[in-house]
């Protein structure tokens, strides 16, 4: 993880198990600090760690900041709890290209351990930013050029619909709402459109993932291919 | 769960909290069994059981019935091992309209608890068929004039020029492989096409859902408004 890694703890066999970790911190100066396979386990949060833990400095920056780059594409996760969706979120915004994911609301910490091993490393790759009030992320991205997007399954437009009528092919932030109780009406209301993606068969919805992955990659296609 | 249900075990206070199930098993006959906490607390496996417990019918077919239904989208599940996922793709599955699940190979059990949990009912939605061999699968999908698509990193198409291409246009069946190890290349070899989804960022891959929702919303799109 260029840039952010501060000091990574190692069993003595996992420089070779992971050479390119072993390799990225060298390059960078980051110590390489051996450890036995108890004070591993008492640093580690998994039953089965994988040889190493890396401590990294928080990616996170402020959002007016990382609105100066012109985002594209944009991720709002508006009270996202869990931590192994927000993790797979960033992994899948990441797949997408997107530019920029914002945690706002209530959502969780995306430094959770559970979120930060769902990402899969998109944690280090999307610039990133978090604890900041979801109807000002929406201003500031509305602010900023980009067309607002909320997903609801009352959406009046259908995701089918946006892309026929070539709505998504403009930069595009995409709000996502709470696992279990979906987005706020008074956030949803102050999106540009609120789409809805068809289901149809008889489930009830999409997990959250799932959804911002078929929203996340219907606005690439669109975006490269209009 | 109209059809499958055998028996439900419930609180006292959950006729009232779920309406819907109470009604479709007066309806169906199914008997209704009152139950106190640690009863029920014995019979759920989660720690918070949400006030019952229905036993149900196992729900699959034999594939050579199902194939007399002339399925137009087919997900073929081959050595997926983890629940959370299974239970992901066939909810992804029956939102995106497939109409047939087909676990093969060393895949985990559908009926597993975690399964049912992930998949939100739609376990009950989709025709399904269990513990198929993969390449037998393959060979009657295609004997039945469906496309074979097989999703691979490596793959040879990009799902996005297999749009363009009027490729999923089709009656299609996508082949899902493993999560840690991907799909074994002799299965791969097997298909029509080997599709690769476009990463777009830094990423190295999607999870198995995100993968499935990017691959079947564009069929089903694609099938719908060609």
């Amino acid at each position: 993880v260029p840039g952010c890694g501060v000091e990574v703890f190692a069993l003595a066999d996992a420089a070779g198990d992971h050479l390119g970790i072993h390799e990225a911190a060298v390059e960078s100066g980051v110590p390489w600090r051996l450890v036995d396979q108890p004070a591993l386990a008492s640093l580690a949060e998994t039953v089965h760690p994988q040889g190493l833990v890396a401590v990294c400095r928080f990616v996170d920056r402020p959002l007016a900041d990382l609105l100066r780059r012109t985002p594209r594409l944009v991720v709002i996760c508006a009270d996202v709890r869990d931590p192994g969706n927000a993790g797979a979120v960033l992994r899948c915004a990441d797949a997408a290209g997107a530019d920029l994911v914002v945690f706002s609301g209530q959502s969780v910490d995306p430094y959770n351990g559970k979120a930060v091993r769902a990402s899969a490393g998109s944690l280090f790759h999307v610039p990133l930013a978090v604890a900041v009030d979801t109807a000002e992320s929406v201003a500031a991205l509305r602010a900023s050029g980009l067309s607002v997007l909320a997903t609801t399954g009352s959406g009046e437009v259908d995701l089918d619909d946006a892309l026929d009528a070539g709505l998504l092919a403009a930069p595009t932030a995409w709000v996502f709402g709470n696992e279990a109780h979906g987005l706020a009406p008074d956030i949803a209301a102050l999106a540009d459109s609120r789409v809805r993606i068809p289901i149809h068969g008889r489930a009830e919805s999409l997990n959250l993932a799932t959804a911002a992955a078929v929203c996340l990659y219907a606005s690439a296609r669109a975006q490269r291919r209009p």
